[in-house]
């Protein structure tokens, strides 16, 4: 509405980078739009208790608009970015064009499906709330139909398969144990949901990688000890909706979920330059596109490494990456050069496996059961955006934890959709 | 799984009326089949809430097989019921044939467009929970894309018309004021929220027809206050996704909700027999059907008359015939006759408007303005289901009288739905 006076920046995408990269040019004099295909910033750390009826959809979205109300430089866009012009400096999008003189790509990632994308309909993954609320609905579906089911086809529809063994795998699967055992036993008549088989599938030589040996060694032991079996350095061979190939054996399942693979959003990986085999983007030492010092991408949009080690793909490094990016270019409008290398502080790797157990790793500290847990929630509430969320999710869990009950059970079908 | 020892009772639907005459079984000697589509029951009193963002769906929704988890003699079903044979005695669904001694039909009932079903699409109703989120999606993007549209398209996208003057219509038109009003007033950049028009049409003579006429007068002086433009004595003859026809006018806007007219399921107006207007079945004073004195229809699926007065179509209603009808079969196995006439109480009307503001009629009684709405929330509260829905709900009510904020404003979209 008014005339232009101040750079243009340009963000892409609302999640942990984009948001962050906003919230640091607050007092920088710039105009800055935010441009996502949601109207929510999403807490993608919690998308499996969603999946599993442990928290419904808005204890993990804030709507973007209200996060930065107060942030008079920030205007929210809701479209859906299509491709970027490097050359003309816009974003084009559905909603028409938008020219920038800086730009920060924070687009994310989708899951990989290694070249099999005709599985994602049978195995979908867990990006979105969207993602989360069909997961709901097959983990829920499958048992409601179990029930109503002839006894031989029982086992397939109690039988869940989860592909992946990093974090969300792992949070998966035990969420979905829990469920079975503790939340669904005793309200079947037919069925015991307590039966059900919950297998996890990973293809390296141990489940969460990135930890030290114990702690997965830990993890593994935890996950069986709530039914959940560990299938490592098993590689899933072919998949359809009624099951799974491993190798020379089939698993009949009629859930099957994927945590495995990430590839680039497609507005990254169809940027001019070089990418890494997921489809990220490389950059340059200051997280800018090489050949393009105004744009920048952060995230799992972008393949960063550090000293040749790459960054990981976990809220923290994208959050620091926006922050870096955002800093760059507040630098440059101060006059200086702008082209500090980004540094990544490796705050630590946590994953919980039901409602007892978590392994935590900071540095040399290492923290599991009980107390791993407990860290891990406090850790969660705090980063959770606005107190009402906070005290929403602490409420939740405490009930969970108390009653060992779901609140979120609901099967919701697509307007439409026939039962 | 057991040997059938005991007369079989079917009961299709677990809203308010099936999920009365199940409970109110509980000690009768029978094995009781409650058949719904959905896993589960919903306290359509407050959907309104969910599709203008106030509350979640999960916390007006609850998984019937767990409300009914400590009463033996119960099986909850998930299934369709696509007709009943009232000859054979069996309820036909997508998962087979359900045979019956006694029937208990409580499958309500869904909006009627008097003869005009092609304006469903442009003009959603708000009886499930994915019409409410549904509607939540269509509302909030208006103001998403009204803040990136030419400003010639802005009236029709800020233009919000809802279609019925009874107690859905009054409420929902109160809270989309309140929200474009309150919640979005500060977050928008391009638009002011606050100056959306929010039209409620009405075809009669004024608004909450069941009310007495000076609590209907002040019901329309509380939603002007708001904001609201509330047309009686206006018909709707032409509509479609640009706009409304009120006779000669014609009234751009994007979001049309319908709010008026009543038809009966499909099972119910399928039924053998008679049927009113809206395809309700009608029923014998014992709620039976005639000519089959076994095969009950309860709530807003049956036309029922007490002393020529009919029943009004709210929950209450729905509950006192469900357990009526559940009496009647428990009476009839007890050795008594069972064709008692249903007496219908009615406990009074109440409707919200805003968060200021509400009318409520009971008996002589009536309160308005903060007394009514105080009145009007606790007795929501207090019929919701289990602690934890209910503190949940308290605490979104608290927090939003406080803040004056909506916290579930999420645009969630169809899996696979293009942006």
């Amino acid at each position: 509405m008014t005339e232009s006076r101040h750079p243009r920046v340009v963000i892409v995408g609302g999640g942990f980078g984009g948001l962050e990269a906003a919230r640091t040019l607050t007092k920088a004099p710039v105009e800055i739009t935010l441009i996502d295909q949601r109207n929510y910033h999403l807490f993608q750390p919690l998308l499996y208790q969603v999946a599993t009826a442990a928290l419904s959809p808005s204890e993990i979205a804030w709507p973007l608009r209200h996060v930065l109300t107060r942030q008079a430089n920030v205007r929210v866009v809701m479209t859906r970015a299509q491709t970027v012009d490097l050359e003309t400096r816009r974003v084009v999008t559905a909603d028409g064009d938008f020219p920038y003189d800086y730009l920060i790509i924070a687009t994310g990632a989708a899951h990989s499906y290694f070249g099999k994308p005709q599985w994602e309909d049978a195995a979908p993954g867990l990006k979105s709330l969207e993602d989360a609320t069909e997961l709901r609905r097959r983990v829920l579906s499958a048992f409601e139909r179990a029930e109503t089911a002839p006894p031989s086809e029982r086992p397939a529809l109690l039988t869940f398969v989860i592909v992946g063994g990093g974090a969300t795998g792992v949070e998966m699967a035990g969420a979905v144990a829990e469920l079975a055992r503790d939340a669904l036993s005793r309200d079947f008549r037919q069925i015991n949901p307590g039966q059900a088989r919950v297998l996890l599938v990973e293809a390296g030589p141990r489940v969460l990688p990135v930890l030290a040996e114990d702690l997965s060694a830990y993890a593994a032991k935890a996950l069986n000890d709530i039914g959940v079996e560990v299938l490592t350095g098993t590689m899933v061979t072919s998949l359809d909706d009624q099951g799974v190939d491993l190798g020379v054996t089939r698993v009949p399942s009629r859930t099957v979920i994927w945590a495995a693979g990430v590839a680039a959003s497609p507005l990254a990986a169809n940027l001019a330059g070089e990418h890494d085999r997921a489809g990220r983007a490389k950059v340059a030492p200051d997280l800018s596109l090489p050949g393009h010092p105004e744009v920048f991408v952060v995230g799992d949009a972008a393949a960063i490494a550090v000293d040749g080690k790459p960054v990981p793909g976990i809220a923290p490094a994208a959050k620091q990456a926006g922050k870096h990016a955002a800093r760059q270019i507040a630098a440059r409008l101060a006059g200086a050069a702008g082209a500090e290398p980004f540094r990544y502080a490796h705050a630590g790797d946590l994953a919980t496996i039901g409602r007892h157990a978590a392994v935590v790793q900071i540095g040399k500290t290492r923290l599991t059961g009980f107390i791993g847990w407990a860290f891990w929630g406090v850790a969660h509430v705090y980063f959770l955006i606005g107190l009402r969320n906070r005290i929403a999710v602490a409420f939740d869990w405490l009930w969970s934890w108390l009653t060992r009950q779901r609140n979120i059970r609901l099967i919701v079908q697509h307007r439409g959709q026939d039962n």
